[in-house]
C-alpha cells in the first residue's frame, strides 16, 4: 500500500477520533448543550466511540490513529504497521503526521458543530478542556507518570489482542479506551495519545474561539511526553515477556 | 425482492426505531415516570438500542430505516440497496414512504404506551420534543450544520463497515449511533435522519395529545434538509477517497 | 431431551434473571447500599445483564425464561422449544412452571443477599419494589397497554434475531431488554416477564421480610395478564408478516 | 506450558485487573479527581472492562485471575487449568500465588497514577476502599453469605460459557462482572476474588500513603473465605446438575 493511501486513511480515522471525542466534551462541558453536564462516564464512552468509529475509517492503514501506537509498534519490533506497510522512517513519520493532522481538523470540525456553544460559554477553561487535556492537579512528575501509565496499557493490551480471537473487532480497542478513561483518567485526563492532545491545541491555538484564553503551552509537552514514553514502554515490556504474547508477534 | 417486502420490512424497522427511541425521551422528559431526568446518557443508549431493534426487524431489506441512509447509498452509486433490491426511482420512493410511515407509527404507539404521563406533564415543549428535535440555541445556519456534520458521520463510517469483519452484526451501528448522540447531540438533538423527526412530527400534529402546544414547523425543515444533505455528502466524500473505503463499493 | 432437563435447566436460568434482576432494583432502592439511588440506567443494565447470564445458564433449553416467550412461540408455531423439546402441552407447562420457580427462588437468594438493608429500609414500597413491579401511575387499561407494547417488542424482536448472523450470542437479548428498559419501562417498570412478577411476588407474600406491606395482589395480575398478550400478539403478528422474518421460522 | 509462564502470565493479567479496578473506585472516590463522584455505574464499568483487559493480558493461562475462579475449576474436577496446564498442587499454588502478587502490583501502581489525589483525600476510608472492600453494614454472616452468592454466580456461569458459542470472548466475563456489580455489589462492595480484596490490602498496609488509616484486617478474611466458598459451591453444584452444563466439562 503507498503511503499517500496509509496518509489520507490516517488523517480520516484520526479526525473522525476527535470530532467525536471533543464532541462529546463539548456537549458535557459548554453552556446550554443537551448534555450539559452529564457526567464522566458518559464522556468516557464518548471517546472509546470515538475510537471505535476512527477504527473503522482507518482500517486500511491499520488504524493507529495515535502516535504512542505506532512508536509501540515499532520498538516491539514489529515488520509491518499494516499488511503491506513496512516499519520504516518515511512510514513513521507518514503516521505521525496525519495522525497529528486529523487530530486537528476532527477538533476543528467540532468547534463547528458547537460554535454557538462556545460562544455562549463564559468560561475559556471550559473551551480549551473541549480541545485538550489538563491535569486536575498540577505536577510535572506525576502528570507524566499517570499518562505513561495509561498510555502503557492501552499499548500493552493492544499488544496481546492477536492471542484471543475474538468476534469484537473495534468494539475492543474502544472498552480499552472507556476502561482506561473510567479507571485512569481522573488526575490527566487521559491524553495517552499525543495527536489528540497537541492537533486540538493547535486548532484551539488558531481558530477564531470568542473569549478563549489561553492554549496551556507550558503543559502541552505532557501529554506528548508521557504518551510516548508509555508507548514505547509497552513495546519493549512486550519483546520483555514473549512467553505471555500472542504467538506471531513480529 | 419485491419492492412490498422492502416497503413492509423498512415500516416495521422503521416503527421500532421510533417506538423505543421516542420511548426513552418520554421516559426521561415526562412527568411521573420511573426514568424521570434519567439523564443524556440514556437517552442515547434507547436511540442507540432503538436502532440496534429495528435492523434485525428491517434485516431482510437492508435495514435503512433512514432517508439520509437511503440517499447517501444512492449517491455513492451502489447497485443494490439490498441483497436483490436495484438502486432505481421507484425503490428509493419506496424506502422514503415506507421510512416516513413507520417513523409515523412508531410514535403514535409510544404516545399510547406513555398515554397517562402525556396528559399528566405540564410543559408543551417536553410533549413535543418526546416526538421531534428541537434546537438547544435556534440559528438556520448553525443547526444545519451540526444535523449536517452528525449524518455525515453516520453515513460515511456505515459505508466503511464492510471493510473490518467483525461479529458485531446491528451492534456496530448501534454503538455508532449512541457516539453520534454523546458527542454531537449537543446542539440539535441530533435528528440525523429525516424520517425520524419528520414522521413524529405528522403524529405530535394529529394526535389529540392534552395541552400539546405548537408542532414547531418552522424548525422542521432543518432536521430534514440536514440530514439529506449530510448523508449526500458521506456518499459523495466516500467517492472520492475510494482508496481507504472497503473494496467492493458497488 | 428430556422435560425433567428442560425444568432444571429453566430453574437454574430463570434464578439467576431474578437474582440479579431483583439485586439491582435492591442495590439502587434500599438503604445504606453502595449503590443507593444510582439511578434508572444503572437498574436497566442490570436486568440487561440478568438475561445474559440467564441465557449462558439455560442454554440447554433455548432459554426462554419468560412465560411471553414461551408463548409467543406456540402461537407463532414453531416445531420445536429448543433442540430436541417438540411444542407440546406437557412441555409448555413445563416451561411455565420452572420459570415460576426459578424467578420465585433467585428472588429468594436476593432477599439474603440484601438482608440487613432489607431490615434497614423504612418503606415498605421500596421493598415490594425490590421484589415485583409497580405502576407509576395506576390504570388497568393504559397499564396493561404499556406491558402488551413492551411484551410485543421483546418476543417480536427475538423472533427476528435468525434473520440476522452475528456473534452477539446472549447479548443481543441482553441490549434488547436494557433498550426496552430505558425506552418503555418508564410507566409500569417493565415486568415483559409474568414469572418475573409473579414469583418474586410470591416470595414478597411468604417471606419474613422485616415491615414488609401489602404484596399488592390487585396489581398482580396486570404484569401476568399483558405480557402473555404481548408475547402472543408478537407470535400472530410475526405470522402476518412471514416475508419479513428469517427464513427457517418454524 | 512451563509454571513459570503460568506464573508470569496471571501476575501481568492481575496486575492489570486491580489497577484498572482499583483506579476507578480512586476516580470516583479520591478528591479533586475527574471522575469524583461519578456514581456506582461508572465503578461497575471500571471494574468489568478491568476484567476484560485482564482476560487478554493473561490468555495464556486460561485467565484465572482469581483464586475462586482456580478453586471452582478444581473442585468441579477439571483436567486442565488451561489449555497444557494440568491441575495439580504445584499449579494450583502456582495460580494462587501469581494472583495476589499481580493483584498487589496493581494496587502499587493505582497508587502511583493517584499520588497527588491520595495525599489530597482527608478521609482515610476513602483511601482504603480504593484498594479493597469494605461493608455497608458490618456483619460477619451477612457479609459472608453476600460474598458467597456473588461469587457463586460469577463461578457458576463461567462454567456455563462454553455451552453456547459466541464471538464475544472476554466481553462475555467482563459483561457478567459489571451485572454482579450493580446487582450485587450493593452490600459488600463485591470482592468476589480473594486476590483482589487482599493484595490491594496488603499494598494499602506496606505502602507510605498519606494519613492512610487502619487496614481494616478484622474484616480482611470475610472477602477471602467468602469467595472461596462461592467459587467452591459453583463447582460442586455444577457437577450436580451435569445435564445442564455444557457437554465437556472435564
Amino acid at each position: 500500500m503507498s503511503l499517500g493511501i496509509v496518509f489520507l486513511s490516517e488523517v480520516f480515522g484520526t479526525m473522525m477520533l476527535t470530532l467525536l471525542g471533543c464532541g462529546v466534551v463539548a456537549n458535557v462541558a459548554l453552556k446550554g448543550t443537551k448534555g450539559n453536564n452529564a457526567g464522566f462516564l458518559m464522556v468516557t464512552w464518548g471517546w472509546g466511540i470515538a475510537v471505535f468509529a476512527g477504527v473503522f475509517v482507518a482500517a486500511k492503514s491499520g488504524a493507529h490513529l495515535n502516535p504512542a501506537v505506532t512508536l509501540g509498534l515499532l520498538v516491539n519490533q514489529k515488520a509491518e504497521y499494516a499488511p503491506g506497510v513496512p516499519v520504516d522512517f518515511a512510514s513513521t513519520l507518514t503516521y505521525f503526521g496525519a495522525e497529528l493532522l486529523g487530530a486537528f481538523l476532527g477538533a476543528v470540525v467540532c468547534w463547528l458543530a458547537y460554535k454557538q456553544h462556545f460562544d455562549e460559554e463564559p468560561l475559556a477553561a471550559n473551551k480549551l478542556g473541549t480541545f485538550s487535556t489538563g491535569p486536575a492537579i498540577r505536577s510535572t512528575p506525576w502528570n507524566l507518570v499517570t499518562e505513561i501509565i495509561g498510555t502503557f496499557v492501552l499499548v500493552f493490551v493492544i499488544l496481546t489482542f492477536g492471542g484471543t480471537p475474538s468476534g469484537l473487532g473495534p468494539l475492543a480497542v474502544a472498552l480499552l479506551v472507556v476502561g482506561i478513561g473510567v479507571s485512569l483518567g481522573g488526575p490527566t485526563g487521559y491524553a495517552i495519545n499525543p495527536a489528540r492532545d497537541l492537533g486540538p491545541r493547535i486548532a484551539h491555538a488558531l481558530l477564531p474561539i470568542k473569549g478563549k484564553g489561553s492554549s496551556d503551552w507550558a503543559y502541552s509537552w505532557i501529554p506528548i511526553v508521557g504518551p510516548l514514553v508509555g508507548g514505547a514502554l509497552a513495546g519493549v515490556v512486550a519483546l520483555w515477556v514473549p512467553d505471555i504474547m500472542p504467538a506471531i508477534a513480529g
